[in-house]
């Protein structure tokens, strides 16, 4: 199924919103099978949107999807000009009329009259609901294509798209490959394919993607038989073993709190150079609170003594910034909060602080457990937010890796 | 000055990126007084890169900027594509070669043959030289457009821009609109809008955009004179007061810790739902350590007795969420780590846990300083994500007007 996305918004093209709708749809719609075959942004202008569906319609897609501009205000200008382009007259839904007022009522609100744009129905073509906002969608048909209308509101298209057009394109036959994701941490993009080549020199049958960040690398196996996908991935697997955290599509904190929640341990942190990252990541996983006991955040030295107990003479002799240091704020956060596992780190996040001995980016993580501590020492770049990130997701590796040896 | 934005790439289309160029770019150049007509993203494929140049060519906009598919790889085909478009010869630029060869070997590898491609430069039009990476940008003349090539990573398009294309703009003569921006927090864009009527509701000669986010509402002004922006902004901000944080591109989070420096003054936070995320915000800032001593992350109740010398009985009789307990945690902390003010959070992140008494989403932040000490209580919705950032920059906030008070 061909597929043609048009997203209708001033403020997209004036750099005021970032266009995550396209990235979502093409994704969904990607792995259900369909095929993007482009993306086209236009003001809310009645000629700019006009000529844009003319100039798509030449290709003959399958789907058209439309997001942005059916909102009540004066700008919101999309369902107007498609009712235009359809060539379809429309009328005044007062039903759903009396269901906004009622909605608006309840939060305290007089319904302004712009809305009543918004309960206009085509005679022509099917209105799409919208269980969490007040713009209804519309589905047409323009010779074989399928010309869906939705709201921008992410939320809102998002849940339309949920019940009501990915249903409908599945119902339409489109043949879903096969997808595994093999999300992997602490290896380097070109060391990892290097890794794998015995697995991907051999014939498979099948696509694959790297994706990198800062988080670490992802493959994407996808391939039209599962049984092609699962050789390729158990071969792949057998080679990374624990380099590969998770095959969902979730973070490493997500990874950690299931393991530790299952094998009943408790997780405490003493965090410097990451200011509370660690912690907030964490913490965004729903039932964190069963691992989770808490943390110091000794940003100060001041506090690594007062929050941590840190010898003064670690800090003197060996620095804030040691082997020396991480070792103490983990050991002193476990016997402190009684946790099973006390995670540090201490580093020089920079971009200013560095010295020739201990430069930008220098990083010491601790893991302790039952009397047992490692330290780790990475040394990462100059940028501030980056160095926080990987030295979170290089701490929260460690600590995976010893739950699961646990 | 008339802009397209062709992006290049399947990444792109199959949602494996989110295309944050376009809105960079689309930020830049409107800033800069231009006008943004269309955004089209296309696969790395021969006809479909062809055919969208016609498309955008119909409407003779001024400038041009394409992005992506000049990498070393075989999908990398926008170079030869352009090349034929133009109809140019091209030629090896040897010396170029050279350098791109001792680049590699600085690092310790050989250079592949597939960045040969990269040496190619064209007879017709100019190179743009790149100063971050190996992928060199083309410009050319097409009737009267200027058509602008440059690579998809994001880094070295900015750099790019920056260093040669910007100033190409500028020299055209674009007239740079005034642009105000005014970031207000604590205050729902309803009744922010009707607040601010008296201002706005004059004749102003100024454009006003409203960006609602989970930080609050940004409003931004431009006008075509400096003197009509001044009015305006200065009426709006006199109605406003403090509830505009700043009028700068910064978080809260800096303006605190700017605020902080100049008065002499450390924080210290007593974190329980945010689970970190104030700490990590205020470290994002450079040279956050000469006001952010550190924090407690007291997550489980037992830490909030451990970690924070909380009275059992204060837990057991109000709840770890009451203001009793929020009040305990700002001023323990305060005092624990000998700071001038301890900002405390306690609340139901969600989505489950919470009750008919305490239901998910509500929160009390407490601020203690020299013997003083606030509570606020707030109610937010469902989403844990969500109420965490909400919960974040509320504190923030309030820790922001007493710096500002003291």
């Amino acid at each position: 199924m061909n597929v043609v996305f048009l997203s209708i918004g001033n403020e997209i093209l004036a750099g005021d919103t970032v266009n995550t709708n396209v990235s979502w749809l093409g994704k969904m719609l990607t792995e259900l099978g369909c095929h993007i075959q482009a993306q086209i942004t236009v003001p809310d202008k009645h000629n700019s949107i006009q000529e844009a569906l003319d100039s798509i319609m030449k290709n003959n897609p399958d789907l058209i999807i439309t997001t942005g501009g059916l909102g009540p205000t004066e700008d919101d200008i999309t369902r107007q000009v498609i009712f235009e382009y359809i060539g379809t007259d429309y009328e005044f839904d007062e039903q759903y009329w009396n269901k906004l007022k009622q909605r608006f009522e309840r939060f305290g609100f007089d319904i302004p009259e712009s809305n009543r744009s918004q309960a206009l129905v085509p005679i022509e073509g099917k209105v799409i609901p919208n269980s969490v906002g007040s713009a209804r969608g519309f589905q047409f048909k323009v010779d074989s294509t399928d010309l869906i209308i939705l709201p921008g509101v992410p939320a809102e298209m998002k849940s339309m798209m949920r019940e009501s057009v990915i249903p409908y394109v599945q119902s339409q036959g489109v043949s879903t490959p096969n997808i595994k994701l093999l999300r992997t941490t602490g290896i380097p993009e070109s060391v990892l394919i290097e890794k794998i080549q015995p697995a991907t020199d051999k014939e498979h049958h099948c696509t694959i993607g790297y994706y990198p960040s800062y988080h670490g690398v992802d493959i994407r196996l996808t391939s039209k038989t599962q049984e092609d996908l699962t050789i390729l991935s158990n071969e792949i697997s057998n080679i990374l073993g624990h380099l590969i955290y998770t095959t969902g599509k979730i973070d490493i904190a997500d990874v950690i709190v299931r393991l530790a929640v299952k094998k009943s341990t408790t997780i405490a942190t003493a965090e410097s150079c990451t200011g509370g990252l660690i912690g907030h990541r964490i913490t965004e996983v729903s039932g964190s609170s069963k691992a989770f006991l808490g943390g110091v955040i000794a940003y100060n030295n001041d506090v690594k003594q007062l929050g941590l107990g840190i010898q003064p003479s670690t800090l003197q002799n060996f620095g804030a910034v040691s082997a020396e240091t991480a070792e103490e704020m983990a050991k002193n956060i476990l016997s402190k909060f009684q946790a099973d596992y006390g995670l540090s780190v201490t580093g020089i996040a920079g971009p200013t602080g560095g010295t020739k001995e201990k430069p930008v980016g220098l990083v010491y993580i601790g893991l302790a457990c039952k009397g047992n501590i490692k330290v780790k020492k990475l040394q990462f770049g100059d940028h501030r937010s980056r160095n926080k990130l990987r030295s979170s997701q290089s701490a929260l590796n460690i600590l995976r890796m010893a739950l699961i040896d646990a």
